[in-house]
């Protein structure tokens, strides 16, 4: 059997990463680099070429072998064409052809997907979703995203836009979101969230070992150190964001009944307790679905998820034909 | 080409229903008998066959042209095997081999299907959702149910569960629903707490010209049709009941990115009033979703969906073998 090998590409507003990877998904070589995405289309898109042939030179393949290149990027894709509709935070990248652009210039078969959903069949076809046909994934990042395998298929919507689970409303006229809406998830459990509800909370003469708060330069992660090591305001905010992810996640187990949930970004490393919070907060008491019903996991491949997910999914892309 | 029919068969609490249909989802004879539910397992059974026979000699088709049975029952069924875990208000079906039994009995590859689920999949190859690959549907009866066609294909989730969207809260420790939990959109928007909401509302002094509110006679049509009509109250308590499923629409919107949703039940039959209200309440203004982004619209195929959808479903799965 011929070698094959595929290339991961992770666009980012911060960092783009790429791989080569084997067909048992096993990184043969990886860089990161400032995106650096003020300076414009142009120039990111020329440094990012110059990545991609040094990390194909770096892992000792020869281009000839490596059989598709996938591409993960921060935004709304037309999966079929390879076009970028628009990029969050990446000034220039409107209507792309990003797929086309790479292919004439390696000449390898280049497909787009957006990075939410890389992740999601990253953890399905090499991480915590292994061997499970539907699959829910939860993105606690700056923001609340999350993507859908559903009978062993990414699920992407009738425009590519499935999966914006940030912004299912967990209380009707609640907190205001940045999306101009009320009440959506993301205005609660979202990293910047977590901040400001902690931070409101120090404000109203709530007492915190957590410093920096008046600064402003306290973060998430600050947040859950605090929360781990039993400080009670931040393990108050903690528990309580695990209970909106609960919301979430027994709306979604409603509607998809998936097997397993996986909760995937910085907060996924909180630990056992976090996660019996999250539990509780899905078992709503009603009779016929639970915790017991659908696994609530942590994400296992960590910052990679996207990388290797961007690589498997061309690779289906390029096995199915 | 050789002559190819299908059976669909609807088993509600009320009646059974069967129909013979042709390649073009034609119905060639049709028959409605209640189903006596009461009576238990082997005596419905009993009269179900007798009806099929009739059914298939009014059609005037030959039995050996009749290429599959597709039933359609209310509860939880393993669609592999044709076995029904259990039926919701009917005594003695408890882990029924339904699809083996009439298998056994007609010599017809038969196949069982929730009945939500063929109503959806019936107005999707045949009604509302016909062209639309991305589909979900919103029932309004006695409960609030639904089902998805994502992708093409109908899609039940890990354990046949999935589409259990009454029972996503929309309001977090809201109105108490029978499933045991708070809040669910069923104790809002189905037919039995339309009636409720309207007696709490007459019960609290608002004035109405429906009758029978407080001898316990009004129904959620009397309501409906007295909304039409002008009655304040009325239109109040159905506006509100459209909000509400729009709430549920926007939801469903966020995470699947549907085309299309279709409202099916005998609400759906209210008029475009109550269809733009549901718009109101799916437009939760937010930028990237609202309510030009998902069309809502009244199911076409009214109570012959289900029975449709059956046969349609059995046959799909004799087609794909």
């Amino acid at each position: 059997m011929a070698a094959s090998y595929y290339i991961g590409v992770d666009i980012g507003g911060t960092n783009m990463r790429c791989a080569v990877i084997d067909g048992n998904h096993k990184l043969l070589s990886r860089l990161e680099r400032p995106t650096l995405a003020q300076e414009g289309y142009d120039s990111v898109l020329a440094r990012l070429n110059a990545e991609v042939d040094e990390v194909i030179a770096q892992s000792g393949v020869a281009r000839k072998d490596v059989l598709a290149v996938g591409v993960g990027v921060p935004g709304m894709v037309d999966q079929k064409t390879g076009l970028i509709h628009t990029l969050t935070n990446m000034p220039g990248w409107h209507e792309v052809p990003l797929g086309e652009v790479f292919r004439q210039r390696t000449g390898i078969p280049t497909f787009v997907e957006n990075d939410a959903n890389c992740a999601g069949w990253g953890e399905y076809r090499a991480g915590a979703g292994a061997g499970c046909r539907n699959l829910a994934m939860v993105t606690l990042g700056t923001g609340v995203g999350g993507a859908f395998v559903l009978d062993g298929k990414l699920y992407v919507g009738h425009d590519g836009a499935a999966g914006e689970i940030g912004h299912i409303c967990i209380e009707y006229g609640g907190r205001p979101c940045q999306c101009g809406a009320r009440g959506c998830v993301e205005a609660y459990a979202s990293a910047n969230s977590v901040v400001r509800r902690f931070r409101e909370m120090v404000a109203e003469g709530w007492l915190t070992s957590v410093t920096g708060v008046d600064t402003g330069e306290v973060t998430c992660k600050d947040i859950f150190d605090a929360a781990a090591a039993g400080d009670p305001l931040a393990r108050h905010v903690a528990d309580r964001t695990a209970v909106y992810i609960g919301m979430l996640i027994n709306t979604l187990s409603e509607a998809l009944n998936p097997e397993r949930c996986i909760i995937f970004g910085g907060m996924s490393r909180a630990g056992t307790w976090f996660f019996d919070k999250i539990r509780e907060g899905c078992d709503r008491g009603n009779k016929h679905i639970g915790p017991e019903r659908v696994q609530i996991v942590p994400a296992s491949l960590g910052p990679d998820a996207g990388l290797i997910g961007a690589a498997e999914y061309a690779r289906g892309c390029v096995e199915k034909g």
